[in-house]
């Protein structure tokens, strides 16, 4: 069992599928224990502003990095991206927007606001599974984050 | 010889052997025709601005990401991002500061004024182009960046 206050990547995604792919991909890095995958945008806000089912979490330990789909029930995900960058306790965590879309207003809005970086989700199985391979690499062990 | 309109990769580094094995890392990753070195930040704000040496240049052929090392002659890396960051013209190209720096103080600062991701420059040569190479794949060939 996790712990809350090791969350390192927080994974905001609706769909079962994706989501199991990616915590797969995860294992193969050794990463599967630092995960946390919340199923829409509303509890994604609760977790990051310790709110509703999260209230008194300890909003000091980050994650080092959110991954964050765009179509999400309750709240969408550019709603949630807006909160995070608008809030000056959230706003250095680095956020990667991980999505199927390639809509131009998606990517241009999503960098407006702040994103680190916008992924367009392989469709291909093996791709996918690279993908997040790379991106778990990048942001979990690579990148260093805001926050010791 | 590169044409200046297809600049992928923007290195802005003082240091040339840390720019050289840059570069030869991304020759591994077939990269390296599409890689652009400046040696201090007001060449690389002269290029993003396309004033001095750079006027004329089209602007709105951004590269896909910039390098951006801390310690630069002429302009200080941090306000090389703030102007960056600052400007609505270049505020969406990807910042990645890749530093030998792990000051708090640094790292705070980068994430308050916007960077997309934080690299400690690894000391390990191995490490070093290990780190070169995941990054120019996460950035060259899996980001969308901002314009298509």
């Amino acid at each position: 069992m996790m712990s809350e206050n090791i969350v390192e990547i927080l994974l905001v995604e609706d769909n079962p599928n994706d989501a199991e792919l990616t915590i797969l991909a995860f294992q193969n890095n050794n990463l599967t224990n630092r995960i946390k995958w919340l199923h829409d945008g509303a509890e994604a806000l609760d977790f990051l502003f310790a709110s509703g089912a999260y209230t008194g979490r300890d909003t000091n330990k980050a994650p080092k990095v959110i991954l964050l789909d765009l179509k999400l029930p309750k709240v969408d995900g550019l709603e949630v991206l807006k909160r995070i960058k608008g809030d000056e306790r959230t706003r250095a965590i680095p956020v990667v927007v991980m999505t199927s879309s390639r809509e131009e207003r998606d990517i241009v809005e999503s960098y407006e606001l702040g994103v680190n970086s916008y992924i367009v989700k392989p469709v291909d199985f093996d791709q996918f599974t690279e993908a997040v391979c790379l991106l778990g690499l990048y942001w979990a062990l690579l990148n260093q984050p805001p926050t010791a």
